[in-house]
């Protein structure tokens, strides 16, 4: 059970334990889930923060400027930068990893990129796991990177207590449809000075469109003017993100969303864990690969073979 | 069970009832599953093409062409928009839809745009299922056009026999990722001329890439021109498309692939009914709720939890 002798290692805040913790979650190991189990009581310190936003709004160097400043405040950082437009070639960000060196030898500053294998939900769970482990190593910041295009920021919403959108003046449709999803999900909106001209007028149509959403919220969502060049405004950006957190103890939201989080977390585990026992007695029999031929080919449907085979399997349990 | 009611005219082609169920599968409703299954041998015979390409490169423009091309040669075609990329609003490219509006007086297609609701997990089934009720209502192609932006484009090479490209300069770092994740799954690259000066470079930058690619592939994507505001290509576009399915056809690329999709569907349709029969029985019970409040309060762990809520379940299945 290699990961087992870690859980000593994370809690200590050793950081190669921690690594090879989080690549034996990667893998599926069966041991990570009990040393997962193990860390779960020393989590739920740190402030998890979700950065996203819609390709090329400079949420890496967003990233790093931020880790900087709370550097200075003498606050730990952990850092998932999760990729999950690259199935196939297991994807890497390289350009914005390098970026993040600047940090790379701070030993309070740790740094993990993830991407997708398999499936998004393996994604999903394996970027939540590795949250939970960095959180259980003893950082006070936990932020959660990703390239805001699609399924992936409702994932940094599941994760994080503080969501920043970086915001980028818009391209085609797309990315318009894209801003559309991300921008209901913000606590804090970003504009980027220094890459856009038209930042400041970003900011006001930002907040145009704040004003039309008829959602009752006690927290309206602040945006800010950043220049990640120079720095500017995020001392400011940094203030607000502990605002946010404030304003989640005093309403009792965090208590709220934490409950919110447990669900999904143990419904996400004991899906994975329930198929994976029906799949792991199905696949490779013979019978299994007969009744997939037989869909293939049209003489049965897979609604009616799945509803035989699962109550094959309720029924192999009780043996 | 309204879905059912629906087969009859699904199976003549009626418009209406194929809207109608595509509706109750979106909705998830109880009765979709059972005018599925009476559906399922009836499908297999439309040639399902998925076109995908990141933000801003005319996927819709170019599904209007092809579908233009498609009818001048008298094929009837069914077109599902995905847009995984706003679960908050419901999302929906409208600017896109609104220039399909060319073809919605023409009987012999039918649109229908999907968009996620909950998790992309309900989305890639519904995608599939809205496929399959398509298919079997006797569409000669059905074209799956999706936001190129990560994980939505597994789904459309899972569901597809052809998947195009469309390619378009790069932006920013994460469009180039982007990019990368979505350049292995292609059987044909479209670059649109129209659009983009640099394309004959594109082209050649694609083709350069092709060589490096060290996979043994009997099939090397063709990298194809077109300018989808005069129509220049897309005649050509078609006739690839064909001959990539008669590819499919002598190689027995297209038995395997069917083979591999009957597997996929069998074993969604499975983990979601496995796990809606557990979450039905746990949710909303008193004893649920007390676990997940143990787990947010961290007096207990969802890994032991999610195991000993599974072996309740399995063992009250049996009585």
């Amino acid at each position: 059970m290699p990961a087992i002798k870690l859980v000593k290692g994370v809690l200590k805040g050793n950081r190669r334990d921690l690594a090879r913790l989080i690549t034996l979650i990667e893998n599926e190991h069966s041991s990570a889930a009990t040393a997962l189990s193990m860390l779960y009581k020393h989590t739920g310190n740190a402030h998890i923060v979700g950065v996203t936003g819609p390709p090329g709004s400079g949420k890496s160097t967003l990233v790093t400027r931020i880790t900087a400043e709370y550097r200075k405040r003498s606050k730990t950082i952990g850092i998932v930068c999760v990729d999950p437009s690259s199935p196939f070639t297991g994807g890497a960000l390289l350009g914005d990893r390098i970026r993040m060196q600047e940090h790379s030898l701070d030993k309070d500053v740790y740094v993990r990129s993830m991407s997708t294998r398999g499936h998004l939900g393996g994604l999903a769970r394996a970027t939540s796991d590795a949250v939970r482990a960095i959180d259980a190593s003893g950082k006070d910041i936990v932020i959660v990177e990703t390239v805001g295009a699609g399924q992936s920021e409702v994932q940094v919403v599941e994760v994080a207590h503080t969501v920043i959108v970086a915001d980028v003046p818009g391209a085609g449709d797309d990315i318009q449809a894209i801003k559309a999803g991300i921008m209901e999900i913000a606590d804090i909106f970003v504009v980027n000075k220094a890459d856009y001209p038209g930042a400041d007028r970003k900011v006001i149509e930002i907040n145009a469109m704040l004003d039309l959403d008829s959602r009752e919220r006690s927290w309206r969502p602040p945006v800010l003017l950043t220049n990640a060049l120079t720095g500017e405004g995020i001392p400011e950006l940094v203030d607000t993100i502990g605002a946010h957190m404030s304003y989640l103890q005093e309403t009792g939201l965090l208590k709220q969303k934490g409950l919110q989080r447990s669900r999904d977390e143990l419904e996400q585990i004991m899906e994975y864990k329930l198929t994976n026992e029906l799949f792991t007695r199905l696949r490779g029999t013979p019978e299994y690969e007969q009744a997939i031929k037989k869909i293939a080919g049209r003489n049965d449907d897979p609604y009616s073979v799945a509803e035989r085979l699962i109550a094959d399997f309720l029924i192999s349990v009780r043996e």
